[in-house]
């Protein structure tokens, strides 16, 4: 079959397996996820084979080895991921729920029931626990999913897949429910872009190159997982001990992570008193700090920042230091170069705190804690599918509630509008 | 300028002004409104000239009557447009809102507050009093617009964005909050559509021809106000004086709207009883009935149905009628055929009202009641400023709340995520 019919014949059959999804019983969506784990380890030895075979691949193709790294899905990983299962059948199904419901002066009830999207179809790259993790949160919330993991991991994510469909089929799910892409060729993404009869939402995960052509070229909405340049704001009244231990909690909990503490910025009051002892601290840690004037006269080993480190996401241990007049300079800053994923800032200040969380729009503003909270585990979803940097539908981390919608449901005794 | 330069400073100035808008007191945002409705009064015979210019040379191009017709602002529709504004100012403001607020086993305190989209661009056709319906909804709910009106209302909608303007000018809001594009150059659109950085929701409202066309070249996110194939499934257990009046309100308030009834299913049992009854009384006000085979068995008057008239968006005195096996069937056809808009059950069987609710996916869904309801005022939001039939973001009639969205604000004393 050439790979548009092959594609577009996975998403009709997604698409048809979809409409009887929204109405299952949370019980069997559940008996779905833990039949999932359970088919997972009985296929271990077979899964963890394929995946071996990327990660050789990888190797022979010359890919660095931390992105070899990546591909891994043994030890805590292979745990992890079947946890995330257990994890996903222990959270509430958001599917069903009647919120809103109010009576019409005329007597007709109005309600808002929430039900799933339909098709959803995630393309990511690298980690190929995401054809695992992803198909669970889409289940749960009761939609299909059409999954194209990178080309890098196309034999670890077939065997997963074979494994999920497995699953569905014991349980009296239908398996075209869960559709994974079988061609690592990239004409799959082009003709995916364009299903939008079939496909509801499409979710990018991946590199800024991925994110930017599903962007521009997809008829389907997209939700992308984008970039994060996060920033903390130390103030004038921080305190010198607690802006130490957030901005060191921020930048060197992991290097990879979205997260993550890309660029620090401090009030010009606290640049000699405060922001040596944080630097100070991060640079015993091997941390490079790339600042501006003000911050190389206060702490040596600095180097000069250029106009690229502020819209940096360095992933790595680089900082970039900046000293402003006040919170309305790093607001300003914020706003110009800022990705709207996690802003924080670091005061005692009563007014700049409620200032900050009501000025800044980002999709996670937070007043004395980590940047690290902005995580959907962390703030309470249970667990997510990605972080959405852009406003529609989702913003910020996206759980299981991301991935449905609601609908208006009218409850009538003959009521007519004239 | 260039049109290209032009659009793109537009919405530059847009962006600007949305900066500050989020954290407008609603009074002011209220002043505004209260304000555009006295400077509307009193510019009132100048826009009513420049309404007149356009309907004149409507009427030379050879536009039909009930075309320009629809481009008038005087008598009702006036009326109508200044009570908008009143309406809409005594709105409760979404902004600001502070829901889901949890404190988490650290101690961290995580909310979601709600927040404008920030700028919204509005590309609409015809009906001038658009610019002044989108204009207030956009800003009551903290967004500024881009507003692209149809060339036929050009310079009613230059007439009406100054006048807005003014009262911008004059109530302490940015001007640039709201921006009227002053060409009718197509070309408009396609810069506009591609303006991602600076415009974050983007809403057509006319043609199948102009919605298609932005959902296919916009890398903005888009929400578009499409078609209604409505439907109504009357049941075999359905009371004929409820099924015939229910059917009657939904087809006949109006012909031009988006939630009348096109399509009427009924359970075969029900199809010697109850629908001669229900097709007579509305061929009796003149529409014209297409029928598949059983309809015109028990009906001399309907015309045979062809598989166009089950897709048919009619806004006419016509109505296609199909005789089902039972509800499934029903649900299948409307699934088959149907728009996302509104279905409506005539029933008096408690297990099919509640099947109907649970398994019709369409924005509005509803038992004994006219499909007129669906719309946003009679809903309770208040005001609409369209009716979205794609699932991402709003689903069904989009008030103010549709017009933001949430961020998550963290309240900590020094949490750390390690």
């Amino acid at each position: 079959m050439a790979i548009r019919e092959e594609i577009h014949d996975l998403a009709t059959r997604a698409a048809r397996a979809a409409e009887t999804l929204g109405d299952l019983n949370t019980s069997v969506k559940n008996a779905w996820l833990l039949r999932a784990a359970e088919c997972l380890e009985a296929a271990k030895s077979e899964i963890l084979e394929a995946n071996e075979r990327d990660m050789s691949e990888a190797r022979e193709n010359g890919t660095p080895e931390p992105l070899v790294n990546r591909l891994g899905l043994s030890g805590g990983k292979w745990e992890d991921m079947i946890q995330g299962l257990k994890d996903v059948a222990a959270l509430p199904d958001p599917v069903g729920e009647i919120t809103d419901s109010v009576l019409r002066p005329n007597g007709l009830r109005v309600s808002r029931m929430r039900i799933p999207l339909g098709v959803i179809a995630m393309i990511y790259e690298s980690r190929p626990n995401v054809t695992v993790d992803a198909a669970a949160l889409c289940l749960k919330a009761g939609n299909a999913v059409v999954l194209r993991g990178g080309s890098e991991a196309f034999h670890s994510n077939q065997a997963l897949g074979k494994v999920l469909r497995q699953a569905a089929r014991d349980t009296g799910i239908p398996e075209d429910a869960i559709g994974v892409v079988a061609t690592t060729d990239r004409e799959a993404i082009d003709v995916m872009m364009k299903l939008n009869r079939e496909i509801d939402l499409i979710i990018p995960r991946g590199g800024p190159g991925l994110i930017r052509k599903v962007t521009e070229n997809s008829t389907i909405p997209v939700i992308s997982h984008d970039a994060g340049v996060c920033h903390i704001f130390i103030d004038a009244s921080a305190e010198a001990d607690m802006a130490t231990a957030i901005v060191r909690d921020s930048k060197m909990r992991q290097m990879a992570v979205c997260n993550g503490l890309e660029t620090l910025l401090v009030h010009r009051d606290a640049s000699s008193t405060v922001l040596p002892q944080v630097l100070k601290a991060l640079h015993e840690e091997g941390v490079e700090i790339r600042g501006d004037a003000e911050t190389c006269a206060v702490f040596s080993e600095a180097r000069p920042a250029s106009e690229d480190d502020w819209a940096a996401e360095y992933l790595d241990k680089i900082l970039a230091v900046k000293v402003v007049d006040d919170i309305h300079a790093a607001i300003e800053h914020v706003r110009r170069y800022g990705s709207d994923h996690t802003e924080v800032i670091v005061t005692n200040d009563y007014a700049n705190g409620l200032l900050w969380q009501r000025r800044v729009s980002s999709s996670t503003v937070g007043v004395n804690c980590s940047t690290a909270f902005a995580d959907g585990f962390r703030l309470g979803l249970g667990a997510e599918i990605g972080i959405s940097t852009s406003k529609l539908h989702a913003y910020g981390p996206m759980g299981l509630e991301g991935l449905t919608t609601r609908k208006f449901v009218l409850t009538g005794e003959g009521q007519l509008r004239e």
